[in-house]
């Protein structure tokens, strides 16, 4: 992923900070890489219009418009439930490869495998990088991670599209920022698009996720003190809690981090699942990693991105008391509450490991 | 799977209860499809002799010797960790295609899809049958079991290979004994080899585990009072935790059956795992269900396959007093107390639903 990516970034008529998690991610992380946003829905504004960041990057309403700004690549920007290619988006992602624009996506659909696209692909040149694609040879997992010096740490969170990801990103520069030698290990195509590796926990054979898992906490320990392992899902999440334990179990973190939207009441996408109080998850968290290995939860990460700043400041004060935690929102504020926490529990056990040593 | 199939089951150096799951599970409940075991380990003996069930059917030292009892199709009789094919026992597969039996596998290396295999078997008219190969389409899981009138009964237990189906099919012939309309959803290679239908959960995509069960839970509702679904793996497995919580939510049960084998300690394939108390890990079950919709656990289902009658009869004793539930070994004696409680549940729960409607 060397190569200078010029990415036009396809969201048709959802570009949005949740309805276009990849785009939107990829234009906080590594804005240098977006050269315009493809919505006609929101033609002729900027990233920074939408999504409130992202600053000048300009929304177009064709690819064809896209071109005067120099794409070298189509970026798909959403990852929507059940991962399909939305199929009113084949004739632009079509087009795209004829323009010789490589093709990045993080869809459940491997574009690579799509039989017409991938023909004309091959025959433009064009490289097809489906992010989600597990690697071959995944073993299950062992519980190798018990064995690891580095302290692994999880987010988690009350359902998807929560800030898992994000916080996880800003607890990294948080914590480069006061020495610590930090890795992220990405889970989903996001994480993996930013980071430039990681395996996508949710698109491998069920009885592999463990092990997607461990293999990549595995690597990430290698040169770090803390690795910060992405979250998926909830635990409560009717569809892909499966995954988010197989991740748990899988990574065997040694404390959590609990990522929450205060004016989320109940699952985004299943309003028959009401969110439990933040103690009686953070409970429950606990509870299923101490099957396995105890780990804390540390600290709560909120996402108050539809808050006033008085609303936000509120909710982190009201999480804060309600759990006995330190609570911020780690990307509109200093992510330094929760980064202090995380410090302060490496240190502490790092300091028992070398007493028991 | 109407054909009259008659198995030469392939457990080479691996026939036994636990280690051959699929083998024993397959002479358990339709011994009428396996004329043949092969382990040349056991040479001589019959499946009475190693497994304690399955009368006379002769265990041979070669596929060339089975090929005096008749058969027309080769079991891999084994489901190891991973899933993999064992390179040696490559040789007899290829054999026993170009001998014109079909192959019958419940590996997640998909036979059909190897390349030398699947020639020989194409060149030679011979169907592989890849029993865990998922079907395409599945959507990730909704809720949609909430809609049932069928009362979903879920089998969980302490750790894999310890009674989850088989309990599961002892409560199914229990059932109908007393004239409920019953199904059973295979999620497991050998449970749908027994049944003749089912989804492999272990073996989709993760993200679709939870659609895979919802799926599957759906058809066998349609037609049932009661339906069993066949549980996987246990929520304290370092390696499958996943595709157990994705199973739970993607089923939905209205109540539980906990599988537990007296005599292990720890889990089978990870030592560094102590097995909690029965009474701790029916409240974890009972919590992570509820997170979605209240499911109690009904009953205790024993395996005391490993301990003398007297043994066994004091360990069921045990587990009922601990747990205050009812507890038997489904298989080793009458299953009545499990099938009342399921009965009762169910009953009530049809009152309460007349009632409220």
């Amino acid at each position: 992923m060397s190569r200078d990516l010029k990415f036009v970034a396809l969201a048709e008529g959802l570009f949005g900070p949740l309805t276009s998690k990849t785009a939107a991610s990829c234009i906080r992380y590594t804005p240098e890489r977006v050269v315009a946003v493809l919505d006609s829905s929101h033609a002729g504004e900027t990233a920074q219009d939408v999504l409130g960041f992202g600053g000048a990057i300009p929304i177009v309403a064709s690819l064809q418009e896209s071109f005067r700004f120099g794409p070298n690549a189509l970026l798909i920007g959403i990852a929507p439930q059940g991962g399909k290619l939305p199929e009113s988006w084949r004739d632009t992602i079509r087009s795209a490869i004829e323009q010789k624009l490589d093709i990045w996506s993080g869809l459940h659909t491997f574009i690579s495998e799509d039989t017409e696209l991938a023909q004309i692909a091959a025959a433009s040149g064009v490289e097809i990088h489906d992010l989600r694609k597990p690697p071959g040879q995944i073993p299950v997992s062992r519980g190798l991670t018990r064995d690891t010096t580095a302290t692994i740490v999880l987010t988690v969170g009350t359902d998807c599209n929560i800030g898992k990801m994000t916080s996880a990103l800003q607890l990294r520069d948080g914590l480069k920022r006061i020495g610590r030698r930090v890795a992220f290990a990405g889970t989903g195509q996001t994480g993996i698009l930013i980071e430039g590796w990681g395996i996508s926990v949710d698109a491998v054979v069920a009885d592999f996720i463990g092990g997607a898992a461990e293999q990549l906490t595995l690597d990430a320990a290698k040169e770090a003190d803390i690795v910060l392992v992405e979250g998926q899902g909830s635990l409560i999440h009717p569809s892909y809690s499966g995954v988010t334990l197989g991740l748990m179990h899988g990574s065997l973190p040694h404390a959590m981090v609990m990522c929450a939207q205060p004016s989320r009441t109940h699952l985004r996408n299943h309003d028959w699942v009401k969110i439990p109080p933040l103690t009686d998850l953070i409970r429950l968290h606990e509870t299923m990693a101490a099957a396995l290995r105890p780990a804390p939860v540390l600290a709560v990460a909120l996402n108050t991105y539809d808050l006033s700043d008085a609303e936000a400041k509120k909710a982190i004060a009201r999480a804060a008391e309600e759990t006995g935690l330190p609570a911020t929102d780690a990307v509109r504020y200093d992510p330094a509450p929760i980064v202090d926490a995380l410090e302060a529990f490496h240190q502490t056990r790092l300091s028992a490991s070398s007493v028991s040593a």
